[in-house]
C-alpha cells in the first residue's frame, strides 16, 4: 500500500492547506500540540472509539462527544459545544478541533465561528462526504425545524486533514453517501474525474486507498477555486449547490437523517439533468444517461421511484414542491435551481417551469 | 425645540450611514419601505407599545416581540427568532429590523447574521446606550450560562436610525445606564465631550433633545474612528471596553440584570481609572477625581460599596476576581485591563499585580 499524501492550498482571505491521505491523523495530532493554545475536541459517538486514540489525545477532559446523525445539528446541541467551550476555560486564542463528519464538522466550525466571537477550527473529516465537500469552504450550519442549515455562518477552518484511512471504516450507506457528492464535483468541474469514475467503480467500491486520495484531492480542487473566486457564495458558489434544491426537499420531506444526504444528492443530480435537458439547457446529451448508468453502479437511487422504494418513504410530489420554496437558494418562495449545460459549465438561479418541475417529481 | 438630524458615516467593509436626531424614526419607516426585500421586526414588551406605530408597520404578522430584559439575550430566544424568520418565508434578500434597546439590537443582528449565513440588519435603537455604543459597529452576541456576550459574531447594519425621541420615555435607571457609556466615550476619544458633560450635566438629565443629538453624534463619532481601524477587535478596538473586564464581572456575579449594564460600566470607569493611577499608567492624575464626581452627579454608583448597597448585592471580592477570569479579554484564565493615560491615550491587554486587583474590589 502505498502511503501518498497530497495537500490542497486554499487561497481563501484566510489561506489554509488540506492534507489529505492515509494516516494524516498523526499530522493533525503534531499540528494541533504545536500549537500553544487550549482547545477542545468535538466528535460523535461512532467515532470516537474509532479514531479519538489516532489524534493522540489522551485528555478526555478535553473531548465532547455528541450523539450521531443529522438530530445533532441543532441549537441545543450548539449551545452544549459552546457551554463546554467555557467551561474548558477557552479564549480567544483557542480552538476547535472538529473530528467526525458533515455533522461534527458542520456544528463545531459554526461553534468556533461564534465563541468569544470566533475562535479557530481544525477539521478532520472522517466520511467521504466531509472529506471531499463539507470541511472544506468554510460553510457551518445547524438546521432549523423549517429547513436544514437555515442558521449558520462562513468561517474557514485553519487547517483540514482528510485521513483516507478513516474511509475504510465507514459503513456502505454512508460512503455511498459520499459518492453523490463526489459525482457532483465531477458535474460541475472536472471530466477527468467524471471518466475516472466510470472507469474505475470496483476500484472505488473497493475503497482502494491510493485512488481515494486522489478523488478527494480531485474534489477539493474543483470546491477550493469555486470558492476562493466566491467565498461568501454572492454568486458563483452556488454552483457547489448542484443537485441540493431537490436533495434538500426530499431530505426535507423524508424526515432528515431517514435519506443521507449525499444520497438524496446523487438523486438530485439525475433530476437536475433531467430538468437541463427538458428546458434545453443541456448541451452534451450524453450526460444524464453517464450519470444514471455511474450512480446506479454506485448503488445510488437514480429515479424519485427508486428511491422511495429504497427508503420506504411516500414523498408526495406536492410536499416536494412545498419544502423547495424555503431554500436558501430560492428568493420570495420561487425555488432556483442549477443546471448544467456541460461538464463545468452550470447555470445558476435558474427558474424551471411548473409543468416541467411537477414531471419530475412523479 | 430645534430638529437637527445628523449623520455620522461608518466606513467599516461595508459602509453604512447612522442618522441621529428626534423624528428619525419616520426615516427609518422611509427607508425600510424603499427596499424590495421582505422583513420582521423584532421588538420588546416595553418598546412595542410606544415605537412600533411610529415605524409605520400595520402588518403585525411581522412583529416578533419578546420579553425585555437580559434574559432574552439568550439560545432560546435565538431559535425562537430564527423560527420566525423562516415562518416568515424570509430569504436571502430579506432583512431583520431591531426596534429597541442593547438586548434587541445584539439578539437581532446574532439572528440576522446566522439566518441563511446573513442577512442585513437595520437598527433602530430607542435607549441612550444602543444609541451611544451597541448599535454601531457590528458586534452581535447572546450570553451563555458562563458568562455575558460568550457566543456572537460581527456582522455590521446596512443603516442605524437613533431617534433622541425614544430617550424621553426611558426610566430614569436606563437612561443613567446610557450614561456610564457616555461617559466612557468621553474617555476614551473625546476630551471636549468631557467637559461638555460636566458643564451641563443639569441639560442633561432634562434629556434635553438637542443635547442629548449632539452627544449620541460624538459619540458614535468616537466609536466609528475606533472600529474603522479595528472592524474585528484585533487590537485597538478593546479600547472600547474600557472599565467592562470590571463590568462584566460585577454583572456576572450580581446576577445578569441586576445591575443595568452601563451603570456596571460606570462604575468598572471608577475602578479602571484607579487602577491605572495606582500601577502608574495615568499621566492626568485630575481623571479619577473629575470622573468620580461627574458619575455621582449622574446618580451612577462611584465605588463598590455605594453599588453594594445601592443594588442589595453581596458581590464578593473571591466571587469578582473568579467571574473576570472567564472574560473574553482575558488569555488563559489572566483577566485583562484597559487602563488610562490620559483622555483619548488608553492602554489595552493590561495585567493587574494580584494584589493591587483585590484592593480594588475591597
Amino acid at each position: 500500500m502505498n502511503n501518498t499524501q497530497r495537500t490542497v492550498r486554499v487561497l481563501t482571505q484566510r489561506p489554509y492547506e488540506v492534507v489529505i491521505g492515509p494516516g494524516v491523523l498523526e499530522r493533525a495530532q503534531a499540528f494541533i500540540e504545536r500549537r500553544s493554545g487550549a482547545f477542545i475536541v468535538l466528535t460523535d459517538e461512532n467515532v470516537e472509539p474509532l479514531y479519538l486514540e489516532g489524534l493522540g489525545l489522551s485528555d478526555k477532559e478535553r473531548v465532547l462527544t455528541v450523539p450521531p446523525g443529522e438530530g445533532t445539528k441543532s441549537f441545543e446541541h450548539l449551545e452544549r459545544v459552546l457551554d463546554f467551550m467555557a467551561a474548558g476555560g477557552l479564549d480567544r486564542a483557542s480552538f476547535l478541533v472538529a473530528l467526525g463528519g458533515g455533522v461534527i464538522g458542520d456544528l463545531g466550525s459554526l461553534a468556533a465561528s461564534l465563541y468569544m466571537r470566533g475562535v479557530e477550527v481544525v477539521q478532520c473529516p472522517t466520511t467521504l462526504l466531509s472529506q471531499v465537500d463539507s470541511s472544506v469552504g468554510g460553510k457551518t450550519a445547524v438546521n432549523l425545524q423549517a429547513g436544514k442549515n437555515l442558521a449558520g455562518s462562513f468561517h474557514q477552518p485553519c487547517a483540514v486533514f482528510a485521513d483516507t484511512r478513516t474511509l475504510a471504516s465507514l459503513e456502505s450507506e454512508e460512503f455511498r453517501s459520499g459518492l453523490g457528492e463526489v459525482v457532483k464535483s465531477a458535474l460541475i468541474g472536472d471530466k477527468e474525474l467524471l471518466a475516472r469514475l466510470e472507469g474505475e467503480t470496483i476500484a472505488l467500491l473497493d475503497r482502494d486507498p491510493e485512488l481515494l486520495g486522489e478523488i478527494v484531492e480531485r474534489c477539493v480542487g474543483v470546491k477550493r477555486a469555486i470558492v476562493e473566486r466566491d467565498e461568501r457564495e454572492a454568486g458563483d458558489r452556488k454552483k457547489l449547490n448542484l443537485g441540493h434544491t431537490f436533495a434538500h426537499a426530499i431530505e426535507r420531506v423524508a424526515g432528515y437523517g431517514t435519506v443521507p444526504h449525499g444520497i438524496a444528492v446523487g438523486t438530485g443530480l439525475v433530476l437536475a439533468l433531467e430538468a437541463s435537458q427538458q428546458s434545453g439547457t443541456l448541451r452534451d446529451g450524453t450526460l444524464p444517461e453517464r450519470v444514471r448508468r455511474l450512480l446506479d453502479t454506485l448503488g445510488i437511487p437514480v429515479s424519485l421511484p427508486v428511491l422511495r422504494r429504497r427508503y420506504d418513504v411516500a414523498l408526495p410530489g406536492e410536499d416536494l414542491l412545498d419544502a423547495m420554496r424555503l431554500d436558501k437558494k430560492g428568493t420570495a418562495g420561487m425555488p432556483r435551481f442549477i443546471l448544467v449545460a456541460e461538464i463545468g459549465e452550470v447555470a445558476v438561479d435558474c427558474e424551471l417551469e411548473p409543468g416541467l418541475l411537477a414531471q419530475r417529481f412523479e
